[in-house]
């Protein structure tokens, strides 16, 4: 069936308010549902929730984006929406509960009574960290348990953790002493002790741990989740990898971002952000760019007696200026990612700084020479402008790749993020050193 | 043990070919081994794996990075290197195979006998499609078994499998019928049939499907592993989880390299790649861009009388330039990678154009009158400079989002990747509308 007819179909057993739709909702994934249930309208949308039991709901609504998940919310009655709220993974809830008004999210906390303490832990934790990130819905055992009863208990418990593949084990001050995973499980023998086949290594993150790194950490042991422990080892939550998935799409999207001077409009998809949202996120950058420009501008102003003697030097300006930013773009950009991704270590930010020194004198030969045969055959009567314009143009490609790698490894060092480098702080600097270059060597080698 | 002690603790065991190496080893995580070998030197490689088995050497071997499995290979006799293909993941075998020259890739796969044609059949796939990165390493039960000997014999093959989460249904004709997780299994009652406990709905992708899709539809879903079928929807392999953290790292650094021109050179970490190789990777766009650079020269030249006239005119073209870029590059990557992300779909690309031509009319008017401004209070007695720079810049930047937008949308339904129109071609076409409209309309209003 087609996505539309899927809908249509929807619609139609919404407003018929048919037994069918049980059938129907049965054959959906929550995640296919969502999307169809964010494209109906207030109206359909409250009739089709009043048909779903509170586990249905919350499992579709999990699936939706958090700007849809606030409008349907909004839409709810407080009582109901506190009992979807309760079903919930303690992750999404406190994400969602993070997104609506602090009114809202205090009066639906104390319709939720006994699950409220645990969310309000949850609300602490900074959005971007592990605590932030973690649900509390593990499966944790104590260390003298067999693997029979340790089946037993895991299969009682399985409809309501988040993931029973990895099974912590506890001591009895609830610190973390070993993991062991249903596959270990399932293949030891029945009258094994846990703390006997559990591996006592177990990676785990602190709570206040970037979600970056536990990206990182995830991404490099290969885990399906990791757990979460405060100073005293105490297990307080895991960190799934379906939600590391997200995390690495919504970093990678910042970064991306950040190259071109914006970044996203929080609790909104991107198609439905306003015209007025996406500018304000937009102008800053652009209007620091144009008080930019406007002081390369003037570093070409005082050379007007140069250019009046020498026109041909203005052909020349979009080149100099164009091939700084963009080896300088690369250079930065390659770095950020590599510190980004972990390509590139603390330890061996000089080695990678010098090699890209020998790349920038690569590159700033092959253009010099090339830029310089080319000005010479299309201005053949200049004397030198061939030579001024290769050397001033080798001279700032590798000076483009020195500020461009430098710059951001400063920034790094200062704990400023270095993915703001491409800014047009860093873009005026190279675009001015470059056009110095230019009119300096003119001069020099011209006699202006 | 901090990592450098760790580092010594491990030469010196190699160095005198202790049996502690044993216990050494079970403490750490292969990941962090891997990590660890690769910074010893050839000959200790040799000793470090002479002292391990097969399985544990294969195990390390999948953690290190490419490059490193290359030259790690090459130390190793043909036997011994056939040995240890032997005992990998089949995915990683492939991969491994395919950075090896044609060669010893085939002198590995007659050594290797049964396992060969399953290898062989994998190296057929693209390797960036479902089935370059999938493993054969699945679990499949037949419909008719019930729940009781389904464990049995996951119990059994736990240890070869890849993972045993989800346990996927066949028919006799090897085609997916069905999935249950192993979490399903744990929870049912050892009598219940298979078929009857298993979702019938699995979702799967073809062998051929783009592995970027792919990571769309296991995010998507917050699936462990998904299945990979024929056009007969017979079962082929699974890819998981941990293999499509990757791809999103990669396909997120991949497209932010485009973005500045650059790409990652294969089977090398980026820290070691050479510098012959990083320049032959940036150059041709930088070259490209300098021809592009030449004919915006051009262009300036063309009005060369209006600049003699009014000299002032060339103050504002490194702003009217840069402002069209940052415009343009703004459009374009943020529409690329919601393109990417999935959050701009086909349907909506209208909506979004539209509303991407609002918001630069928003930012060109803002823009706009500030640079005006700026022009007149900087060279008060020029007759309508601020008039022409302002209006040139409004309508710069509004073109800016047309032609940041309307590029990457026509190469996508062309086929081409959209993530090249950051490219040196696009930007040449926006430096040059740029001053194209700066210069008619100076002029137009200043009547030179």
């Amino acid at each position: 069936m087609s996505v539309q007819k899927t809908f249509q179909r929807l619609i139609e057993l919404i407003r018929k308010q048919d037994e069918k739709i049980k059938d129907f909702l049965e054959n959906l994934h929550p995640s296919d549902l969502a999307e169809l249930v964010e494209d109906l309208n207030d109206r359909q949308k409250q009739e089709f929730f009043a048909l779903l039991s509170d586990e249905d709901a919350a499992e579709i609504i999990q699936e939706m984006e958090e700007f849809d998940q606030v409008t349907l919310f909004r839409l709810l009655t407080r009582k109901r929406a506190s009992a979807i709220l309760k079903e919930m993974a303690s992750d999404d809830a406190v994400d969602l509960l993070g997104e609506l008004s602090e009114d809202e999210s205090r009066e639906l906390l104390n319709l939720l009574k006994e699950e409220a303490a645990e969310i309000r832990g949850l609300l602490q934790y900074p959005e971007d960290s592990a605590g932030g990130i973690m649900t509390t819905e593990f499966t944790a055992l104590p260390l003298t348990l067999n693997v029979e009863g340790a089946i037993k208990r895991l299969r009682q418990i399985a409809p309501d953790a988040e993931t029973i593949y990895y099974v912590y084990v506890v001591d009895d001050q609830k610190r973390l002493a070993g993991v062991v995973s249903l596959r270990e499980l399932i293949a030891a023998q029945d009258e094994m002790l846990v703390k006997d086949i559990m591996r006592k290594n177990v990676i785990s993150v602190d709570v206040s741990m970037d979600q970056e790194e536990v990206a990182r950490v995830v991404s490099k042991y290969d885990l399906l989740a990791v757990p979460v422990v405060d100073e005293e080892q105490r297990l307080l939550g895991i960190v799934t990898v379906d939600d590391i998935l997200d995390v690495v799409e919504e970093e990678a999207t910042e970064d991306i971002y950040k190259l071109v001077g914006t970044s996203e409009v929080e609790g909104t998809d991107l198609i439905d952000a306003t015209v007025f949202n996406m500018s304000a996120r937009r102008l800053p950058w652009l209007i620091i760019s144009l008080l930019g420009g406007l002081v390369t501008g003037r570093v070409i102003g005082f050379f007007e007696a140069s250019i009046e003697q020498v026109f041909a030097l203005v052909f020349f300006i979009p080149v100099i200026m164009g091939m700084g930013g963009n080896v300088g773009a690369q250079s930065s950009t390659v770095f950020v990612r590599g510190l980004a991704t972990g390509e590139v270590e603390a330890a061996e930010v000089w080695r990678y700084f010098f090699r890209e020194v020998r790349i920038g004198i690569t590159m700033g030969l092959v253009t010099g020479i090339m830029i310089a045969l080319a000005a010479t055959i299309w201005q053949p009567t200049i004397a030198n402008l061939g030579l001024v314009v290769g050397l001033a143009m080798c001279i700032t490609v590798i000076l483009a790749t020195v500020i461009g790698t430098l710059i951001p490894m400063l920034f790094n060092n200062w704990g400023i993020d270095p993915a703001i480098t491409a800014g047009p702080f860093v873009t005026t600097i190279k675009d001015v050193t470059g056009l110095l270059i230019y009119f300096l060597v003119a001069n020099l080698l011209m006699g202006l």
